[in-house]
């Protein structure tokens, strides 16, 4: 079996390369904290030439923050609503038919995505979604997407994952979020006190709580945790039964999981690797036409 | 004119002491950044016998961090529903008639305070404000008191200046607040915006908005600071009219103000350095009877 491209999903801190076969099959993947902020400037084109060096001499598609000011080429976000064929028809190739990167999109209601897009796409396109669904890609910047007839509609992100960071390093609560988060009581009383209510208050109550005997420093993280992803999950206004499908880790797949059926959703995990691949290969595919 | 007694606002970076007369009138303010980070272990006596050495030696009646356990004496707190009386029959003296501390607040609902309760407790016995109102006390981390005939009968914390101040030093948002914020257009515009929905979307959407050219990064601080406030405010569920009193600094109780008026509210400026002096010379003259 032979590799027939490249596909490399490459953030601001980690980057995933796949040698993908002409099925689609991903024959090798390589991952590293090779992320933009470790490219010196100027860096990019060495580092496509080692990427090929390991994987073979072949096409390479690159999506994520590798598109943005902070990467290789800032590259125009494609506006909402938006399909694989849009994203198809506005790759910036870099080195005509050899090297090229995915555009992200932006919402007008004024929000942006690099990289999320092609998992997007991809998850429907691989059938692994439904075209009319709400999907969810939790972590620093949680992004929710409407996708209708296949398309990415609108979509929100949230800024979860980079808040509770900033709590845990910098805040007044860091002295109590040193614990593990796990999807426990503590986790799942924060998404019921996250889902409304005003999160600040719900937050400085962390340390009161503890202060007072309430709750333990131990549960105070996956409390807070919750808290974070209770108001995440709030934000969506999810009626009984309405499905969510969460494109994670299985750490953050789990919570996010754990508080979509707190809030009355209905979660269903969906492997957001075999998405971003299903999507780009897509891309690819449609690129060579 | 001689003085009575000294009345010191103690917090964690800042300290104001009051030179205080028989009628309860202020003849001397000292204001350093003496507060408790500043103060050496074991510090805490030979700073009053500075402060005495200044204002006259003289019975000290000290409020705010001093009191909790990062100060000089852990003085548990009083529960509210809780008035002038009850604060006065638990000040913790630590050299009898001569220097007390008084005890802070917590709400059973889970949340705390020191130093703000002889605000709100004094700024209703002065006539400042009814016996029965809501006070708001913005800041690092925003008080709002309910009070029920002159006692402070329930309250409610948000970290409100805390997390505005963790974006602005530490967030992915750093780069765009570095502007002034003010009552102008952008900051009511992001009151708008936090009064209800999901904030860390708000928060997100501060970046993908300047990105976009929807919104000048000199704009995004007032705005920022509009979503935050927003927010807090939003929290309250006010009504067309409900009076909102609010004891702060010029600059911030403007702010507050718009805000409230922007949700609805009625809001009212009180003076509250007025309301502290007021509040802790009556808790001194109830201790001598």
């Amino acid at each position: 079996m032979t590799g027939e491209m490249i596909a490399v999903d490459w953030g601001t801190t980690n980057r995933r390369a796949y040698l993908i076969d002409a099925e689609g099959k991903v024959l090798q993947t390589e991952r590293d904290g090779m992320g933009l902020l470790a490219v010196p400037p100027g860096g990019f084109a060495d580092q496509i030439a080692e990427i090929r060096a390991k994987m073979g001499d072949l096409p390479v598609l690159l999506a994520g923050m590798v598109g943005s000011a902070k990467g290789w080429v800032n590259v125009p976000y494609l506006s909402c609503p938006a399909g694989l064929a849009d994203l198809g028809g506005a790759l910036h190739w870099v080195e005509p038919g050899r090297t090229a990167i995915v555009p992200g999109l932006c919402d007008p209601a004024g929000d942006v995505m690099r990289g999320e897009e092609v998992q997007l796409l991809g998850a429907v396109a691989a059938g692994l979604v439904p075209g009319d669904a709400l999907l969810c890609q939790p972590g620093t910047h949680c992004k929710w997407a409407r996708m209708a007839g296949g398309r990415v509609e609108s979509f929100a992100t949230a800024m979860t994952g980079e808040i509770f960071a900033l709590l845990k390093n910098h805040s007044l609560l860091a002295d109590f979020l040193g614990g593990e988060v796990g999807d426990d009581e503590a986790f799942r009383a924060g998404v019921r006190d996250g889902l409304t209510g005003r999160l600040t208050t719900r937050l400085f109550r962390v340390r009161a709580a503890a202060l007072l005997g309430q709750r333990s420093i131990e549960d105070s993280a996956s409390y807070t945790s919750g808290l974070m992803i209770g108001h995440d999950v709030g934000g969506e206004g999810l009626r009984e039964g309405d499905p969510v499908h969460i494109l994670a880790d299985p750490h953050l797949g789990r919570l996010y999981a754990s508080a979509v059926h707190i809030a009355g959703g209905q979660p269903i995990l969906i492997d957001s690797h075999a998405a971003f691949v299903a999507g780009i290969f897509r891309l690819w595919k449609a690129s060579q036409i």
